[in-house]
């Protein structure tokens, strides 16, 4: 059994959800949340709460691996910007601890959980509950971070089964 | 006297330029340098070096208050989200530790500095060389540093002369 720990940066919520997964790829949800980064306080303090946050997450969940979303391409530089602060910040939090990252593009979550890269959010919601068996509704960040994780335990999966490496963040460079 | 510790954020290289600053607001050099992101490993192993090293300077100099450049425009969405990413990470290792954080634009600094805001990188290292009484030449990033540094200290000298407090990070929006 081996812990995922799933997360959607974004510069207003970061999403985060853990699943457990079976050496067969079975996945069986754990937490689902999201930490908020609008509200009270200037950017400093809001990163600050992002890092704490996150920190608690790993510290009682304790994640062995962590699939985080790969940044399509941001509608404009400021946006840009703000969502590479709020992604640097989980980031920090995530190889402070040593923890390996892998990333995915919004596309092969999408192609993962609903079988179509060009799924719409809903579509991805409607899915993770279904896979999770999970009732109720989830958070729509929570939801996706829940995605991210469901696609690393489905990569690592196959890659197991061919006798291949999973692909960390950043390493195609 | 204050120590200030001044950030130039780099998805390439970030500079770091530490002063000590009396009640006039004059400036002492302390320590400059950059901690360099390129290199080695993937973007999360690059990332942690950031933190640690930045980490590692805190720790040894030990400033009591942090200015750091405000990201003017970037050229496109792609570099945004990768400066921001490391404006993210560079952020936390500050926030982390609880130290204050001051924003300056670049124009303000080369005002700051040289006293044109529309001053070249040259112009800006050559006022810092003579500013601190350092002899030899600056790295570039550390340099810019150092600048921002110098402009949080006349920002923070001309606030306590008029009794006003000095603007934190994002404290406008």
């Amino acid at each position: 059994m081996t812990r995922i720990l799933g997360i959607d940066p974004g510069s207003q919520r970061t999403g985060v959800g853990i699943i457990d997964v079976d050496e067969a790829g079975r996945a069986t949800h754990v937490h689902n949340g999201a930490l908020v980064l609008l509200g009270e306080g200037d950017f400093a303090a809001r990163l600050k709460r992002l890092l704490v946050g996150l920190a608690e997450v790993i510290e009682r969940w304790r994640p062995e691996e962590v699939a985080i979303e790969q940044v399509f391409m941001a509608r404009n530089p400021d946006s840009a910007l703000k969502l590479g602060q709020a992604r640097g910040a989980a980031l920090s939090a995530v190889v402070l601890r040593d923890l390996p990252v892998h990333e995915y593009a919004a596309r092969e979550v999408k192609l993962a959980v609903v079988g179509k890269g060009g799924a719409d959010k809903a579509q991805v919601q409607h899915m993770v509950g279904i896979m999770l068996n999970l009732h109720g509704k989830l958070q729509a960040d929570a939801a996706d971070a829940l995605a991210i994780a469901i696609t690393h335990a489905h990569v690592r999966a196959t890659a197991r089964r061919l006798g291949v490496g999973t692909r960390q963040a950043w390493s195609r460079k």
